[in-house]
C-alpha cells in the first residue's frame, strides 16, 4: 500500500499551529518588559502559525488512516518540523547564532537535551529564556505521550511490554491517545506548577523558579544562568530539584494510579524500584568518593553528590559543581551513568531502567542455559516472563545503542575533538543528557566552541536518542519506502 | 551429580608438565650466553614439573569423564595454574618485579595481550625475554585448541555456530581435540618458523627474529624491545608482521583446508571476508586521516597506518608509532578498534568478527520486523540461517562484554586512573590488545607506574576476556557447585 502523507502532514500541521499559540508566550513576557524581541516572537509565531494552518487545510478534510509506516514517518517529521521552527527565534533575536547554532539550541531543547550554545544568560532577554524551557517543556510531554500512545504499537526496543488496551495496534489510536495525553498532561501541569511554588518558596526569584521547574520536569537540563542552578547556591533549591528530578523519571501513566488513590502501584513497579535503588547506590558511592577525596562535610558532599549524580543520570544536565574535576573516578561514572536514563514512558532518555531489567535477566538465564543446555530458563520482567521477541527486541536496540554511540564518537573524533569530548559529548547527546565532561562541554563550560559539523552531529544524536532509535532507523531500510 | 576433579587435575597436571619442560628452553639459552638466570628457570621449572607430575599421579589411573561443568572449571584452573606457575621466573629473576607484577606479566603473556611492566628490556637477559615469547605462543596454541575443542561444547557466545563433528557433546572429546590439536599445531609451528625466517632475512637479529614471530603468530605483542618492532625502523620487517599478524587472526582450522589443497575454502569463509574487508577499510581511512594531518609521504603514511591499525584490531599490540598522538581522531578510532578483534579459532581475542556479523543481521532484521510485525525474518551467518538460541547466545555476549568493560573501568577510575587510561586499559585488558591510550600506558610506555590494584584488576579483565566471559562467569551461578 502506497504511504498516505495527508493523516502525517495534519498531525505535524496541528503540532506546528500548537507551537505558534506556545510562541506567543514570550512574545507577551518580552512585551511586558518592553523588550524589542517580542517582534521576533511575533514573527516567528505568525510564520510557523501559517504553515501549520496550511498544512491542516490542505490535508484534512477526508477520513484519516494512520498505518504503521505512516506513524514512523509522522514521528521522525513532526520531531524535525518543530525543531526547525523552534530555531526561528533563536535565530531571528539579538543573539547572533549562526543557523547552525539556532538549529542546536531548538533540537537540544525539543528532544530536553539541556546542551547550549548560548553564553552570559544572565543578559539574554526574558523571552528567550522562557522559549528554551518552554521548548524542553513541550518536548517533556510530548515524548510521555508518543511513549505511551505511539511507541508501543510501533513496537520499538522492547516498549511493546508497556502495551496496553490504549496502545492496540489499531486505527483508533490517536482518539485514545488524545483522552490519556489530557490525563498525564493534567498531572504532568500539575508537577510543575508544585515545583515552580517549591522553588519560589525556597527563595528562587519568580521567573526563574518557573523556567527551571518547566525545565526539571522535564528532565531537560536549560537553565536561566550560566552557572546552572549552582547560581542559587541554596540547598533547598538543591533537594527540590533532586525530588522533582526523579519524579520527571518514573512512569507518568502510573501517577495517574496514584491519583486515583492507589500509590502503591507507583512502588510496587520494577521500574521504579530499581531505578531508585540504582539512584540511592550511585549517590551513597559517589558521596563516599567525594568525602574521601575533599575536605567537605558530609552533608555538602551527600548534597553536591546527590543533586549532581541524579541530574547526569536522569539526563537532565543541570550542575552545581565541576563534577568532572572531582578526581579520576568522576569522570568515568559520571560518563558511564550518562547511558542509563530513567523509566520508559518518563521524559527521560538512555538506555532505561526496564531494558536495563530485560537485558540483565535475559543474560542471567543464558549463563544457566550454559549449565544445563536441556533446561528451560525463561527471563523475567515486573513478575512476568519475558517474551522471546521482547528479549531480542531489547537486545537489538542495546547494540544499536552501542554501534550508533560508537559512529558518533568517530565522527567527533574526525571533526576534532578530543577523546575525553568526543565520548562524553556522544554519550550526552545520545542519551540527551547536556553538558559533556571536560574542558571543552564539561558542566562548567558550553557547547559554543564545538565546530559547526560536530554540532550537527551531535544534534543527530539528540533526535535519534530522544526517537528510540529504531523510529529512525527503519526510514532507512529500503523496503520501507516501496509501495 | 558431583564434580568429578580428578579429570580436571590430571589435566592441569599434565599442562604443568609441558610448561616446566618449555621453561629449560630459556635454562639452555641463558646457561649458553653464560648468564647466572639459567639456574631461575631451572629450579622454576622443577617445582612446575614436581607440581605437575603430582597432580598427574594423584589424579590419573581411572577412566576418565569430563562433564560439561568439569569442562568449564578445567578451563578457568588450566589458565590461572599455568599463570602462577609462568610467573615464577619473572619473580624470581634479577628483575625487582614484585608478585603483583610478575602475575600481570604472565598473565598479560599466556593470554596473548602483551602489557609488560618490564622496561630497558635490552638489558634483560635473553632467557627472560625468550620465556615472555614462549607464553604468547603457548598461550595462542592454548587458545586455538580451546576454541576448537572446548567451546563449542560449552556453547559459549555464539561458539556453537563452529561446532562440529569433531567437537560434539560427547565423551569422546579430548582424543578427537588431541588429534585437531596435532594438525593445527604443526600449521603454528610453521607459520612461526616461516615468519622467523622472513624477520631474519629482512635484517632483524636471529634471537629477535625467533622471538617476534612467536609473539607475531600468536598476536600476542610481546617485543624484545622497550620501542617495540619500531626499534628495527625497518619497512620490511613492518609489513612481515602485518601479514603475519593477518594470519594469526584468520581460523586456523581453514588452514588445514590450504593444506589439503583447497585454498579458496579460506577466502570463502564469510568470517576471513568481512575481517579482511574491515582491515582494509580501517587502514584506507587511517592513512586518510594521518596523510591529512602530517608532512609524510603517502607511503610512510600508510606503512604507519597499516602496521599500528592492524596491530591494534587483532589485539596484537606491536607499536611503530605513539599512534595516540596523531590527532584527536587516532584516540578514538584505536581505542574503538581495540573491541573488534579477528576471527573465532584464531589467537586474537576481542567481541571478534563472527559476532559482529551475527549482531548486525540480527539487529538488522528486527528492524525490518517493524516494518512488518507478521512478516518473518531470519538472519543469516556465512549463508546459512542463524538459530535464534545463537543469535540470543550472541547478543547476550555481547552485553556482557559491555557490562564487564564497564565494569573494569570504574574500579580503574576508582582506583585512580584518568578517563583515557581507565577506559583504554580496560578496553586494551578484555580484548587482549596490550597498550592502552595516553600519558601512562599509552604505546610509548607500559604498565610499570600503574598501582597495583589496578594491575589486578586488568589481569581478571585479561583473564575474562581471554575465556570468553562465559567461561568464568558461569562459576558464579550458585547452581554450578550445587549437587
Amino acid at each position: 500500500m502506497a504511504l498516505d502523507f495527508r493523516p502525517v502532514f495534519f498531525i505535524v500541521g496541528v503540532l506546528l499551529t500548537i507551537l505558534s499559540v506556545a510562541m506567543l508566550l514570550p512574545a507577551v513576557v518580552d512585551a511586558a518588559g518592553n523588550n524589542p524581541d517580542w517582534k521576533v516572537f511575533l514573527a516567528a509565531s505568525g510564520l510557523t502559525l501559517f504553515v501549520g494552518v496550511s498544512m491542516v487545510l490542505t490535508s484534512g478534510g477526508q477520513e484519516m488512516r494512520l498505518g504503521v509506516r505512516e506513524a514512523f514517518v509522522l514521528t521522525t517529521l513532526s520531531w524535525v518540523a518543530i525543531t526547525a521552527f523552534a530555531a526561528l527565534p533563536f535565530l531571528l533575536a539579538d543573539l547572533s547564532l549562526s543557523f547552525t547554532d539556532a538549529f542546536f539550541e531548538a533540537m537540544s531543547g525539543v528532544t530536553t537535551t539541556g546542551a547550549t550554545v548560548i553564553q552570559n544568560l544572565q543578559t539574554v532577554p526574558p523571552g528567550i529564556l522562557l522559549w528554551r524551557a518552554l521548548l524542553q517543556w513541550l518536548g517533556g510531554i510530548g515524548i510521555i505521550v508518543m511513549a505511551i500512545a505511539i511507541l508501543p504499537m510501533l513496537q520499538v526496543g522492547g516498549m511493546q511490554l508497556f502495551r496496553t488496551e490504549s496502545s492496540d495496534r489499531s486505527e483508533k489510536v490517536l482518539p485514545r491517545a488524545a483522552q490519556l495525553a489530557n490525563a498525564v498532561g493534567s498531572i504532568y501541569v500539575a508537577l510543575t506548577a508544585i515545583c515552580a511554588a517549591s522553588y519560589w518558596i525556597a527563595g528562587m526569584p519568580g521567573f526563574d523558579a518557573v523556567a527551571h521547574a518547566m525545565t526539571t520536569i522535564a528532565t531537560g537540563g536549560f537553565s536561566t544562568r550560566d552557572e546552572s542552578v549552582g547560581f542559587f547556591d541554596n540547598a533547598a533549591v538543591d533537594w527540590i530539584a533532586v525530588v522533582f528530578m526523579i519524579f520527571g523519571s518514573l512512569p507518568f501513566v502510573l501517577y495517574l494510579q496514584v491519583v486515583r488513590g492507589r500509590p502503591l502501584m507507583l512502588l510496587r513497579d520494577a521500574q521504579v524500584q530499581w531505578f531508585l535503588a540504582v539512584v540511592i547506590t550511585l549517590v551513597v558511592i559517589v558521596t563516599m568518593l567525594l568525602s574521601a577525596r575533599s575536605t567537605l562535610t558530609a552533608d555538602e558532599a551527600l548534597r553536591l553528590s546527590a543533586f549532581n549524580t541524579v541530574s547526569i543520570i536522569t539526563g537532565t544536565g543541570y550542575a552545581t559543581a565541576a563534577f568532572d574535576q572531582w578526581g579520576p573516578f568522576a569522570s568515568v561514572i559520571f560518563f558511564l551513568i550518562m547511558f542509563v536514563g530513567g523509566c520508559a514512558g518518563s521524559t527521560t532518555c538512555g538506555i532505561k531502567i526496564f531494558r536495563i531489567q530485560v537485558l540483565a535477566s535475559t543474560a542471567a538465564s543464558q549463563i544457566k542455559q550454559l549449565l544445563s543446555p536441556h533446561g528451560v530458563f525463561i527471563p523475567y520482567y515486573n513478575r512476568r516472563p519475558i517474551e522471546q521477541d521482547v528479549a531480542m527486541s531489547v537486545l537489538s536496540f542495546f547494540f544499536f545503542y552501542v554501534l550508533i554511540f560508537v559512529a558518533l564518537t568517530v565522527l567527533l573524533g574526525v571533526l576534532g575533538l578530543d577523546f575525553k569530548t568526543a565520548l562524553s559529548g556522544a554519550a550526552s547527546a545520545i542519551s540527551n543528557v547536556g553538558p559533556g565532561l571536560g574542558e571543552t562541554i564539561g558542566p562548567a563550560v558550553n557547547y559554543m566552541d564545538v565546530p559547526n559539523g560536530a554540532k550537527w552531529v551531535l544534534a543527530t544524536g539528540m533526535l535519534l536518542g530522544r526517537l528510540e532509535l529504531f523510529t529512525i532507523l527503519v526510514l532507512f531500510i529500503p523496503a520501507f519506502w516501496r509501495a
